[in-house]
């Protein structure tokens, strides 16, 4: 039994008068799950990471991350992505576009994968996250090691010449605003565990060189 | 390869004079994986649902979501207990405990929990969730028969009485407002997958009724 008694939640509890924190959710204290993250992964047979993918828009993000989540579950891992799309239609759905709700929606998905890679996911995200910062405070999140930057590097000629739903032409135009790498910009991760020429390579090999990244540092066994 | 080609990623953008949506995210579509959750389902040998604790501060819903977590691991399934303490400490940092805020959190909860249940793990959650309406919510988001709301049903007398962290006592004494069963209401569920008491059963009886659910009902093999 946890903490010798078998009762002690604690949770959305308000005590008045507390000293003011930079975190609005004070008084609350880090339940120690029974079954540690060691166990987990023990289960899966593997580690569990969380694999970032950074670029431009029409750089391959996220059919690169579906890629080799299929490559992943082939190879018997639990492996899971969170795109754009599925967490903007749901945990994100009340974020809009502006700055602060860009800032938002990442450090959003940053404390959601550190949930997915505690159950033992190898967590797979997919946004063009642009600045720095941004994915910096997701590195931070997480223990060294446990969070694999990979930039997949095209240059914006081929994403805008892909366009595959017009989003560049729009943003020419003057259609969209904020565009990233056209009215917006993109700072190009610096110091990324991986960098995959999405613009030039076919995506078997990108998804190759994921997962012998993944093979090399102990997340599974080599094949 | 997905779509037929393999760039198409859509995150993160914004159109200018689109329709007015209730969301603020519009201009997304869903991508779907590659790797179907019945696939996922599939090498995990067992179904995913979210399990739904909820109760009274005290009743128990942490500690027997983290006990029921501890015996499907036994049981080689994937599982993970999302309660008020880590997600406070990290998703849901920004929110307080207002109404809007507590609706907001549960709201957040519940995307997440779905999010986990697509992964292919049994998702425990245990928050006090006093209402009808944020229960019923997260319901809304899930399949039929993927959404278990488990009742831990213990009078306030005997949670008062446990009243492991002097919250009660300080509840009474003014120094914690809107405190779920002393100033603020508990909605009890009328419609409850499964209602355990908590506070009259031993926690190893209370685990095997929420595990003899999940074995009658078809998410993993009975024992």
């Amino acid at each position: 039994m946890r903490l010798g008694c078998w009762f002690g939640g604690c949770d959305e509890i308000r005590l008045m008068n507390q000293p003011i924190s930079s975190s609005k959710s004070t008084n609350v204290t880090w339940q120690q799950g029974q079954v540690s993250r060691r166990e987990k992964q023990h289960l899966n047979g593997h580690r569990s990471v969380v694999i970032w993918f950074t670029g431009l828009s029409g750089a391959g993000k996220s059919t690169l991350a579906y890629a080799v989540e299929k490559k992943l579950h082939q190879l018997q891992c639990r492996s899971f992505v969170l795109d754009g799309d599925n967490v903007r239609h749901g945990l994100c759905g009340d974020l809009g576009f502006s700055e602060a709700d860009r800032q938002e929606n990442i450090r959003r998905v940053g404390e959601m994968a550190k949930l997915f890679a505690q159950a033992g996911v190898i967590t797979l995200t997919a946004f063009i996250s642009p600045y720095y910062a941004d994915r910096d405070r997701v590195r931070a999140l997480l223990a060294p090691g446990d969070f694999v930057e990979v930039y997949c590097r095209c240059d914006l000629e081929v994403c805008e010449g892909r366009d595959v739903k017009g989003m560049y032409r729009k943003a020419r135009m003057g259609e969209i605003r904020d565009f990233t790498g056209v009215s917006a910009p993109y700072e190009a991760p610096e110091h990324a565990e991986l960098v995959i020429e999405t613009g030039k390579l076919p995506l078997d090999e990108c998804v190759n060189q994921v997962v012998q990244y993944l093979q090399n540092h102990g997340v599974m066994a080599g094949s």
